[in-house]
């Protein structure tokens, strides 16, 4: 664990027992993108336990060579019981430890064993870990950097086999295959949709073949360091129809509209707002999903870009960019960017593909 | 949806209908296999409201036209709101809905929205899903069996690349894409190990290049229908050493010992304790991780082949076998095959690689 990274978790921890130190003195940290902020740990099935001055990392044999490499700055336990019998034993050694968090994202089975082992109070908080992870710092900026440049590059060499007869199925291995062969890992599972297909935003990727005179969607994200990228790309192999255009040319620009008013300080629903807006005046029906998500050690991230959410733009997010426009039996086209968040406006981290045809 | 699989569904509805009926109104289920299983829908984000007649799958717009198509034997809710306010939706247009289950794999937060917007009592309940997917039907085992078939084929595919200079992280993601060109999908992150990284079972597969004489890990998995498959198979580049075939031939005999013991009534620990005694007796260090486990539409399922299961094989369940040695600074090895319990024994659904060698 190099010095940069020390003090990187040493910082990160500092904010996390300045939220939860007036009326706690335990926080159980469970979820896998939280123990991996606190403690740089990248395996699962570990939990954290962050206490006034110490950080015990609880994990199981399977996990312990690689915590020894990785977590130079938290205690290992080496669980030979229950997840919830090894929190007890840190805890007995602690002392007088009366209040304990854990995270609401805790399931209730976990949350039940854990009140049968623990002699202590628990509170429940939500968002503490959350809330510090929306801000990012310039590591973790970097990586998501990276990981837009492997997913753009893959993109390019597997864009090419996207020729009739090719089945969904096969251009999202062939995408995934083009990922890792850089070095990085899929950030979720890629979704590739043909035709019609495409009108379901979340279609999983079949055996259905290309066909002349087609349209792709492509949803993909690459993963380096832990940080995702979150891409969608549209194309048509042949000739687009002309309501395809029309819907392309609302999507493009209702994309572009969306980044053009991301800035610290804006109201994100006024985000979403635009790009609804322009959709609209396309005459276009609207499009079910948010207009994007915050997004780092997960994909799906805060802030939601909805028109639900109250908050406004910081500086040191990063957010997806994505309205789309989907006809049932049709098509579906949704284009979306990664952009992070500054004082004066954003950066894309991203740059949409402004070629329509293949 | 097919009269076969409308069958296959209402009796799995019966089923869990006696599980709850007694006192509780309605069973909510969140869980993403669970609500494959009780409705044939394969998106996520969805959860599934079993009444003593009715069946109401509550999802939102990306999968309204998917629901449609799959799940003719469920009312589709599309939501507008938030889960716990569409599930209070549904609940207030039933006649005297007094008490609802929810499941113990929901998360506290979850649990605290749908307290918050329902008026009823609420109810835990464990497992009764589970409980009952351990058995597998004949379409179940069929399609563990396609699942095999492709993931062998795959590997057989992918072997070839692995040459001198190739990273674990490129063999894998091969794998993958040899998965998903025969129309499947990976079960779970392929982990690819060499040398030395494979003495931690849960490697994640890096940039660390194939050498002569290196060995390799590969546990891998496709699914087919939902279903999945687990397999993990050794090899060596070159030449073994001593020590390595020792332990080659101690895993190889100690996951024959124990699905030579797997038969329905047989306990569950004798099965563990008979793969750890001859590991023990070629006096290698004994594997951190249990002997085996259920699999089906999660890769993960009951029953956990391990010391500590006091229950008996039944037949119907499908499990996996994998005993392992692991020498951390030299190697891993570990041998998986899925095995399909039955009342004479069991039927070896995987085939182990006898081949030590590439």
């Amino acid at each position: 664990m190099s010095k940069i990274v020390k003090d990187i978790i040493s910082n990160r921890l500092a904010q996390i027992r300045r939220g939860f130190k007036s009326n706690t003195d335990v926080f159980l940290v469970s979820s896998l993108a939280n123990t991996r902020y606190l403690t740089g740990f990248t395996g699962d099935d570990s939990w954290v336990l962050v206490t006034g001055r110490g950080v015990y990392l609880i994990t199981d044999s399977r996990y312990t060579e690689q915590d020894d490499k990785e977590c130079a700055s938290c205690k290992i336990i080496e669980r030979n019981c229950s997840m919830a019998g090894a929190v007890a034993g840190v805890l007995k050694k602690q002392k007088s430890v009366k209040t304990v968090a854990v995270e609401k994202s805790l399931s209730l089975a976990q949350f039940a064993a854990l009140k049968k082992s623990c002699d202590v109070r628990f509170k429940q908080l939500a968002g503490i870990v959350q809330g510090i992870r929306e801000i990012k710092d310039k590591t973790e900026v970097s990586a998501v950097r990276r990981a837009i440049v492997i997913a753009k590059d893959a993109l390019a060499a597997s864009i090419k086999y996207a020729k009739a007869g090719i089945t969904e199925n096969e251009l999202a291995g062939r995408i995934d295959f083009e990922i890792r062969k850089r070095g990085a890992v899929i950030s979720f599972d890629t979704i590739v949709a043909f035709g019609a297909n495409a009108s379901r935003p979340h279609h999983q990727p079949g055996g259905k073949k290309l066909k002349a005179n087609d349209t792709i969607l492509i949803d993909y994200g690459a993963k380096v360091d832990g940080y995702c990228c979150d891409l969608t790309r549209c194309f048509v192999v042949g000739k687009a129809t002309a309501q395809y255009k029309k819907a392309y040319n609302a999507v493009m620009s209702a994309n572009a509209v969306a980044i053009k008013m991301v800035k610290a300080g804006v109201k994100i629903s006024d985000v979403d707002a635009a790009a609804r807006a322009v959709i609209a005046d396309a005459d276009f029906p609207a499009y079910g999903h948010g207009t994007g998500h915050g997004l780092g050690l997960e994909v799906h991230e805060l802030p939601v870009v909805s028109a639900r959410t109250k908050d406004k733009l910081q500086a040191g997010q990063i957010i997806t960019i994505e309205p789309g426009v989907y006809i049932p039996g049709k098509f579906g086209i949704r284009i979306e960017d990664d952009v992070l968040v500054t004082q004066t406006g954003c950066e894309l981290l991203s740059k949409s593909c402004q070629k329509m045809h293949l």
